[in-house]
């Protein structure tokens, strides 16, 4: 690590001089004051990539929900709660040479959020949602502003590599990192990941492995494409 | 902290002999397997107020959902999830001389939790809400097991004062420990408190402190009430 440190310093690794985009963590929509939707994204395996990312020598720009874990260092970090602030983050950070969306952002958030602390009236709340911004759709969309490379993930429960097949085509990006977070897997929230690496090309299934390695690998395929490209 | 810690070890303090209950932090109330319902406490003035009964010679039964700080040294920690989780660690803990619900308890659950993961089909959710169990009156309304004295903390965004004392008499506790938790007041998630402090007598209004000498305060209180009873 002193090694990369120094390579780093001096601008040397396979990619320095090469700005990044990495998004990592849950969102957070509000119901009300203090009442929240949220997701068991713990943040491990954004922050992780965005370590494995610096390491390599890019810089790094890393947009975070709240999570649980620290943001890794030598890294711009930019703090966000909701699914639209991290949409805001995210072009505001552009233009990058790749991108990496390895936020669980939430779907949707609540309609209508209440400005004040919903009282326990005997009355059931009803929620409705409304539709969040697919960043990731948005961002793969670009035109002449899109990343050279964009990385999304998926996590499932069910028909894994099916879903993530699909929603690679549908998202227009170049690459999905796949994985089954079903709680007996212990994935969300843990510190191993098993993925799926989908591509263009077809699937590739990764042993289970540290999250960090998972990253390194991740990192290093992302050094090779930009690279070539 | 070390006299302290030596007065416990010798069975001293104004509390030694007395088995007490804290519940702490926020409950996590899930709608499908990666997504919960989540509120904005730390877990901080629960965990204070632990640490404070403990420190006067107190059995702490310490009853947890997923709270942002560790729970505090020297007392028994009983970690939970959900609402009916911490209902059920709750009646375990029974019989307790004082108990105080320092948690942010859920007041309502998804009525239809999702076994998977709920997919964006371009139908927007809506979640419906069942009711929780009131932990706080179902103690407060227990027969010969009732704690001799119960105290609530009330969270409020307006009317602090009237929705605390209203809730005091509804629940039927002995003290509520009232605050304002609107974002500007900073105090959910962070480091002081500024509280209510109600009982049968009326309202005194504590200054802004640390969470830390709100819960000494209200800890040498339990003990006085402890003592008189």
């Amino acid at each position: 690590e002193i090694v990369e440190a120094v390579a780093r310093a001096f601008g040397q690794g396979p990619l320095a001089g090469r700005r990044v985009l990495v998004t990592s963590g849950p969102t957070h929509e509000p119901i009300d004051p203090v009442r929240y939707i949220a997701n068991r994204s713990s943040g491990a395996q954004g922050t992780a990539l965005g370590r494995a990312l610096a390491e390599l020598g890019a810089e790094v720009v890393f947009v975070t929900g709240p999570a649980d874990v620290p943001p890794p260092p030598g890294v711009e970090v930019v703090r966000v709660r909701t699914a639209a602030e991290m949409r805001e983050a995210v072009h505001a950070a552009l233009p990058v040479e790749a991108a990496v969306f390895a936020a669980a952002v939430a779907d949707w958030r609540v309609a209508e959020a209440s400005a004040s602390k919903i009282k326990k009236t005997g009355e059931l709340p009803v929620l409705r949602m409304a539709e969040n911004p697919d960043i990731l759709a948005e961002i793969a969309g670009l035109g002449a502003d899109r990343p050279g490379l964009v990385v999304g993930f998926a996590a499932e429960t069910d028909e894994v590599e099916a879903h993530a097949a699909a929603k690679r085509a549908r998202k227009g990006c170049d690459w999905i990192l796949a994985n089954d977070v079903s709680e007996g897997t212990g994935i969300m929230g843990g510190t191993e990941n098993e993925v799926l690496f989908i591509t263009e090309g077809g699937t590739e299934r990764w042993p289970r492995m540290a999250k960090e390695t998972v990253a390194r690998r991740l990192a290093a395929r992302i050094a090779e494409a930009l690279q070539e490209g």
